[in-house]
């Protein structure tokens, strides 16, 4: 026999075991079940692109996290390192097939040789949902209506969406004759958080030219506190005559009525003049989404409005909006917080094995319970009962349902509660009803 | 502006828009739902791993198809080809932890280099399950009721799961003495169909020093006709007397015993003494799944029984049983039927907008019904009317929703069934019930 491979992972990827993998996929199933019910439509896009469009995009320093390689054919290729870039390139490729307004929800793995730190891998699921083709501000507050459903959906009641629109800092900007250093004063202001505020005006000064005054008054700005009408009456005296600003706070105040005529609690969606989104792109409302019990993991869904999705690969104009939820920070966290239950199966309900014989008997009882929406599985071997109760304990099967010679003779199912450690004996016809009763399902 | 790039993708890749997206989403969900009323746990491994965990596994051919190159920091790394070498990986990692049995499901990408062809991809979605760390037969008969679900789950009537056992034909073998030459013998039986019974002799002589009289003897049990019952008499007449043989005819003989009395109807499973698979590493029960209107596209669900899942990993012998839904070959198969529906959007409703100041409104209903599962779209612009349901139409929404400044002041809203261009008015409270009943949800 030769050698044997050591079996193992690259660093910075990880494999899922069931007791990860099954909240793993409960979570994507929320997030798909709460996307298509506001109509954004599943797309796919392919893992492998030509390094020409995924590289160059995002800037040098995303370029040199990108997987790429020559292929088989000798073509520059690249694993893609978010969602957002293959999507630019998919509507510029078929909106004209598709037509606007096009809104999408996009689930999948991307890949970024990245240092691995708390909490990063070099590979993890994204969950992005947009609406492009138009600039109505429905679209932005039905972005914070989606956030909303899908941290609920996620089992989440603590949380806060964050919300802010870059207009009203460009309008300050514009003011103050700065309009053209937006972007290095917002990856400054981004930083605020990490750094403080010194550290935030020294780099405002040295990379944009912003004086001291000028970077204290968009501190100021970012610093703004008190309820969201309080911050919109504060927000229209002192930058309301700016046009662009002015758009901005309209923006925001109709954000913060609609979502309250929608019927969603008001200390859900917070007014944070602060939150600024480091990336250049947004140009409108942006979100940030942070767990009341564990904010230091950062935001788990964020986003914004953007001008233009496509402009590398088409000349027609494509705004928008959209966010990604952040699933596997989101699933880190509650692992480490150790809210994810023990565990491994996806059915509640184990067929204990007396005979081989009695396999086609188990087997039929089973599939009735599968077709009423029950997951049963029946063990493979006929060990010892007891070694079998064992195994549905350990894996955190709820029920066994047992009958050997005794009960077949006498047409019963013993259906024993495994967390109680009860057990009672019904006819076949009840057993559906005795589980329902165990598994509380009404 | 710099010169546009070119939006497309490799070739070999595709792209899923939402008309091809949303029914292989409904695929996936019911493989994972049939997998998991079974008790099959969900887990998942990376996409890329060190190439020598991948690579040498499944032979040159194989091995020239992988995707692989040096990461950043000089790794030789691949990307899987498919799902069952990473299995036999974790499963050599883990098993200690996970105990056995243990059967899981694994859903996702893999990746070819290979060329394309008709329907072929270099990117496509394997669906596998498994069980390993058992010899039992129920396990074996557990991959026939699944594979049996599978299919129903996803909307076919009409199909048939050809089952065989290699201890059958291997007994036979060991009879003529041709034990050895297993591997190559049934490399040229698997080429029946396509090369016919001349060409397949000629290989059997050439490969592994078969005589004429030795290959027709392999042929004439391959060409074995007749019912399950036949079959399974005529194998015990002929070959019952090799204890290996003998051990495969029972073990089919209990499958079809079981499966009958699991309540599935006989038809559906067939005895085929012909069915090989190429693989060498499957053992015992072999499984192939045809569409009955469309045999051409090849089985769509195979597997097979193997001694030992992990050896290049581990010493530890892990046998198991499973097999793998070819996913995208069947959507692409029922895509040049027809068989999609022309659907592209996931919610059946369309709020229609006539202002933004009716938003928060529409917003607040749209929640109710998505709170009742019914998903709902608010179009995010007050175009014209007749615009907004083009668009309805060309989506395939199923129901516009419509209130305007009159129904407001009524208290009612406008449910129009776009597919009979029905509408009836109605208020708030019944709009739920209104629109089931369009939905013919019950």
């Amino acid at each position: 026999m030769a050698d044997l491979i050591q079996p193992r992972t690259l660093r910075g990827f990880r494999d899922y075991l069931p007791a990860l993998m099954i909240p793993r996929e409960h979570l994507l199933e929320q997030a798909r079940r709460v996307y298509r019910s506001y109509g954004y439509a599943p797309i796919d896009t392919p893992a492998l692109e030509y390094l020409e469009i995924l590289g160059g995009k995002a800037g040098e320093e995303s370029d040199k996290l990108i997987y790429h390689f020559k292929d088989h054919g000798g073509r520059e290729v690249a694993l893609r390192f978010d969602l957002t870039v293959p999507f630019a390139r998919f509507a510029a490729q078929y909106i004209n097939q598709l037509g606007t307004p096009f809104k999408r929800y996009h689930m999948g793995p991307v890949w970024r040789g990245e240092n691995t730190g708390h909490g990063r891998y070099r590979e993890f699921w994204q969950c992005d949902f947009d609406t492009i083709g138009v600039t109505s501000n429905a679209s932005d507050i039905e972005v914070a209506l989606v956030i909303h459903d899908l941290m609920r959906a996620l089992g989440f009641e603590r949380f806060e969406i964050r919300i802010n629109n870059r207009l009203v800092l460009n309008g300050l900007l514009e003011e103050m004759g700065l309009a053209k250093q937006g972007a290095p004063l917002l990856r400054a202001l981004d930083k605020l958080p990490k750094i403080g505020a010194e550290a935030v005006m020294a780099e405002m000064a040295e990379k944009a030219g912003a004086s001291r005054a000028q970077a204290e008054r968009i501190l100021a700005l970012a610093a703004m506190q008190g309820n969201n009408r309080e911050i919109l009456t504060r927000l229209e005296r002192e930058f309301g005559t700016n046009p662009r600003a002015a758009d901005g706070i309209a923006r925001l105040r109709e954000l913060v009525t609609v979502v309250r005529d929608a019927g969603i609690a008001e200390e859900r969606i917070r007014l944070d003049l602060s939150i600024a989104r480091g990336l250049d792109y947004y140009t409108g409302t942006v979100y940030e989404t942070f767990l009341t019990d564990k904010p230091d993991i950062g935001s788990v869904c964020s986003g914004g409005r953007y001008d233009n999705l496509a402009s590398l690969y088409t000349k027609q104009v494509l705004p928008g909006v959209g966010a990604s939820l952040g699933l596997d920070r989101l699933l880190a966290a509650m692992e480490e917080l150790g809210l994810l239950p023990k565990v491994c199966t996806p059915a509640p309900v184990l067929v204990v094995q007396f005979a081989a014989e009695y396999v086609g008997a188990y087997q039929h009882m089973a599939r009735q319970l599968r077709g009423e929406g029950i997951g049963v599985e029946v063990y493979p071997e006929a060990k010892k009962v007891g070694q079998q109760l064992k195994y549905a304990e350990a894996r955190g099967f709820r029920v066994a349902l047992i009958a050997g010679p005794d009960e077949f003779a006498q047409g019963m199912w013993q259906v024993k509660d495994l967390q109680r450690r009860e057990q009672i004996n019904v006819p076949a016809t009840e057993v559906a009803a005795a589980i329902r009763k165990v598994l509380s399902i009404t």
